[in-house]
């Protein structure tokens, strides 16, 4: 059996055509050379002739009056659909010049959007060209980007990473900002512009729109939803993408972990994971995989919970659980919980105060300063959090919350409670907890199947867009009301590819305002977990049952062939009404 | 698409015929569900009828003289290897008493041991009772067991963990000790034992075959070598079960890493692997994904190097890499990196005696009890590192090495060398560390195509030798040396499984002994990294390569079905000369 004699990450190079930037002479393992070739799917709207059609005026999800002023020339408009038709719509032999930006942090299936437009131009536009800006939207300001071609493209295809163009963090804010992107799409004559990213970038998109625009710049520009942290959704977006991949490499690791809690019996693995505005990613992978405790930040807000309760509340389950004979466990929290926490942020916005005005004495006098209430609060705090409360601080001097291991911070005060808990008696068993930090294993793994081919649609329809001469609208791929109802409320997303419907939803509908510096800024409201919505409810109604008896669930490694490659996710099952 | 409906991880539960205890009312994914009914292959020679023939007789790995004082009843004995046979040796009416226990850490793959030889009792000595003790060898010592079933044993094959019957660290000793195994074995009537376990496991098992064979007990003895961190193997012991499927986990997480890196382009992973006694692991994940920088215990040693040169050669590098324009990079250490570091050793030495008989002082005069050197050394440590050894210490007041964050305090000598680079003008970047450490995710994993084959083998190549009669043996499932000639030096593990050869292997063979307290202690010396073995040789002609240029390799997760499910790990390739 020669096949058997090839070792996992096989050494031999890819022989592709690769030019003489990009993942040159890369060295491809076995299991990356095979998606390079996967078939993706299209949704079948795209593979014959369609027409772009149009809703009714939209407005916006918060204060539309403001957004209006805000968006004077892209306010108000209708979402788009595609939908089958005989006549297609476009001159086949319109050419266009198209750029591409990668904004943010990385999201599996990003190169996968980069793919999905490159393949609607080179199907449909030929004669095209895709600029990838380098670097973020620092290399649209500075011109800097890279002409897209087959060859650069194929050894990206369907594999993890942002590196085919990189991304970055900067944003286009300032009037000279703004000028400096106008003379890149009048330098190389831009049709459109693609950004691919969160929250933050689609708003930056939906402003370049509008500045384009209103200096009567043909520019258009598109937006794609991105970011693992699954906080950027809406009805006609329904997930970010990459998160379906992040959460089940972590669902990987977590299913391990809980398999070897359950087989050694003497520990509390406390898992801290990716997500610091919204916990999704832990609520997902709570229902993917069952810990004995999940802590979702958004309860810890809405029931006002100080540190001390949640505290309790796992040693209470911990207690509970030793009762019974079980003295191990697996513990869920993300990464942002410690900012839901009402006393934390108090604490952490006196720190940031005296911090910046005050000497700190080792004697401690420097306390004084504090509340009462947030000095209880900072006592009762492990030492090693402390320090880092005093010395992780960012540029600006603020306390860097995403610095803090909330997960050796609970493990520490779980530890002194059931210390407190054992002299009364209440507690018999030895308490050990391990820590755990899922973070950057998730953001650029190899997309599952469902990454693969959502981002390859949502690049093939930004495609269509800017095309079709739309701006200021996010690409969408999603499940159409039409649909649901046809199929009894099945979203689309968990059916095949080929019935996703495709369109593109106005960007300002997902905006509201926010005040800062005495002006309002628009922001897309990042999408919470909704604790009356599906897979919270879920959860809520299972977790009883998971912290005492033990219901782990191991979702295994991403499989890309047989026949549990294209699951998805709960989440999105369940925010579709296709999961019970 | 109905299929599509169901989402990764799920919620059904299987529905087994499940016993009282062991996996009740399991919630399986859909992976693990899969799993379960993966067929298994038998090396042809299990398949039809075989007898076992042996070779010439064995003597010791090292002092044999003191091995055969040691264990005069089995020492010597030849190995043995299963041949194709016309006549079936044994008696197929003939059933057997059989004990099995696991020892130690988990590793992927043990549950297969236990249905391998399960199945052989089932399929060749009907009427067989298997007994599985629980907990370790302390369930044999108190006689707490559960009698296996098919319905009991089902839930667990081709699954992680060791839960089936779990695990523990208690050894059998003193005399008393093996007086209550001695009971146990009369009471059960036991024909024979399987202990699954590392060096120190298997050592114990050949003294418990030593000492049931002295007192004229019929209970046989086998030992299966067990351990992720690859260092139980010898000759006809290539590989210990678990290595394979913990190192691909693991190197899935360092190629996920690596993309992230090159995507970011702004950090450097410093990533810890398990393996404290020997850097298999490590060197297997370096060949498997190329990183920028690997450390081997073995060589630092061997090198006699000083923290100080380690720091060095990874600043080196940085600055390298810094002048080709790369601030980004991944690291690999093994966990026991300090441990090789002579004086590190010394230091911990130092540190040990003084803390014991001494008072620390606030003001440091604790420390002139240091000798220069060490002080020295201890000077040079970050903070967090010099707390650590002084505070975190095992119940006999010694260090606690593995408790020591080593990927931390690298980042911190690196980023203060760099420091000092910088302001000679010798490096012009701005570092930035991450660390990891990938360890309790990799031993409990699904066992990988490979692992779950070897380990139904070794199981059931165990119960073959109970069979007939051995003892003192560790079931071996390798590639002989006739198999090398007739197929050119390709080593038949690497092939299918089919042609796998099949025995058993002396013990005492395996062993040497080390001085103990004025006495002569048995030991199964631990396989070492070799610094002129294949695998290590490899990795040294390719290092500079990595290190400048980014030859990074993620190689996904592992994957069950396709042609890349049956890969195995480069180590064993390497070792069997299968790869050049």
């Amino acid at each position: 059996m020669a096949s058997a004699m090839v070792a996992n990450g096989d050494l031999s190079a890819v022989k592709f055509p690769a030019p003489a930037t990009g993942r040159v002479a890369a060295v491809y393992s076995e299991v990356q050379n095979s998606r390079l070739d996967h078939a993706l799917p299209l949704p079948s709207v795209l593979k014959n002739s369609f027409k772009v059609v149009e809703g009714p005026p939209s407005s916006a999800a918060g204060h539309p009056e403001e957004i209006a002023k805000l968006f004077p020339c892209v306010f108000g408009q209708p979402s788009t659909m595609l939908v089958p038709s005989q006549l297609g719509e476009f001159p086949s032999g319109q050419s266009l010049k198209i750029g591409v930006v990668l904004s943010g942090g990385q999201a599996p299936g990003g190169h996968n959007v980069i793919s999905g437009i490159f393949d609607y131009l080179q199907n449909s536009c030929k004669g095209s060209t895709l600029y990838g800006f380098k670097g973020g939207p620092a290399g649209i300001m500075k011109c800097k980007y890279v002409v897209l071609t087959p060859e650069y493209i194929y050894p990206y295809r369907n594999q993890g990473g942002f590196d085919m163009i990189c991304s970055g963090r900067d944003k286009i804010e300032t009037p000279e900002q703004f000028k400096q992107a106008e003379e890149t799409a009048l330098k190389l004559d831009l049709d459109g512009l693609l950004v691919i990213g969160g929250d933050d970038s689609n708003t930056n998109a939906c402003l370049l729109a509008e500045n384009f625009r209103s200096k009567n710049l043909k520019t258009r520009v598109i937006g794609c939803p991105k970011t693992i942290d699954g906080d950027l959704k809406c009805k006609e977006v329904p997930t970010s993408f990459g998160f379906d991949t992040a959460c089940k490499i972590y669902a990987e690791m977590i299913g391990n972990v809980m398999t070897d809690a359950r087989s050694t019996g003497k520990y509390y693995h406390f898992v801290r994971l990716m997500g610091r505005a919204a916990s999704h990613i832990t609520l997902e992978c709570a229902l993917q995989t069952h810990p004995n405790i999940t802590l979702i930040g958004e309860e810890v807000a809405a029931k006002k919970e100080t540190l001390k309760n949640v505290t309790d509340y796992i040693a209470d389950v911990i207690c509970k659980r030793a009762e019974l004979g079980y003295n191990y466990g697996v513990i869920l929290i993300p990464e942002g919980l410690i900012d839901f926490i009402p006393e934390v942020q108090q604490l952490i916005a006196e720190l940031n105060e005296i911090l910046a005005h005050e000497t700190v004495d080792e004697g401690g006098l420097w306390k004084n300063k504090l509340e009462q209430q947030s000095l209880k609060l900072f006592e009762l705090l492990p030492p090693a959090i402390q320090e880092q409360l005093m010395l992780e601080r960012d540029p600006h001097g603020n306390v860097q919350v995403a610095k803090i291991e909330t997960e050796k911070m609970l493990i520490q005060m779980v530890e002194t409670e059931l210390e407190h808990r054992k002299q009364r008696g209440a507690y018999k068993c030895q308490f050990k907890g391990q820590s755990h930090f899922f973070g950057y294993e998730g953001r650029c793994g190899l997309p599952s199947n469902f990454d693969s081919s959502y981002c390859y649609a949502l690049g093939y329809a930004a495609g269509v867009l800017l095309h079709s001469g739309k701006t200021g609208l996010i690409s969408s791929v999603s499940s159409s009301i039409f649909f649901r109802i046809q199929s009894f409320l099945v979203g689309n997303l968990a059916a095949s590819v080929e019935e996703w419907t495709v369109g593109g939803t106005a960007l300002t509908s997902l905006m509201d305002v926010e005040r800062r510096h005495g002006k309002f800024k628009p922001v897309i409201k990042k999408a919470m977990v909704e604790l009356n919505g599906a897979p919270f409810k879920k959860f809520a109604s299972m977790r009883e049952e998971w912290a005492i008896n033990n219901r782990y669930i191991s979702p295994g490694p991403i499989q890309f062939v047989g026949p549990v490659a294209d699951r998805v996710n709960h989440t999105l099952l369940l925010e579709l009404g296709a999961e019970a």
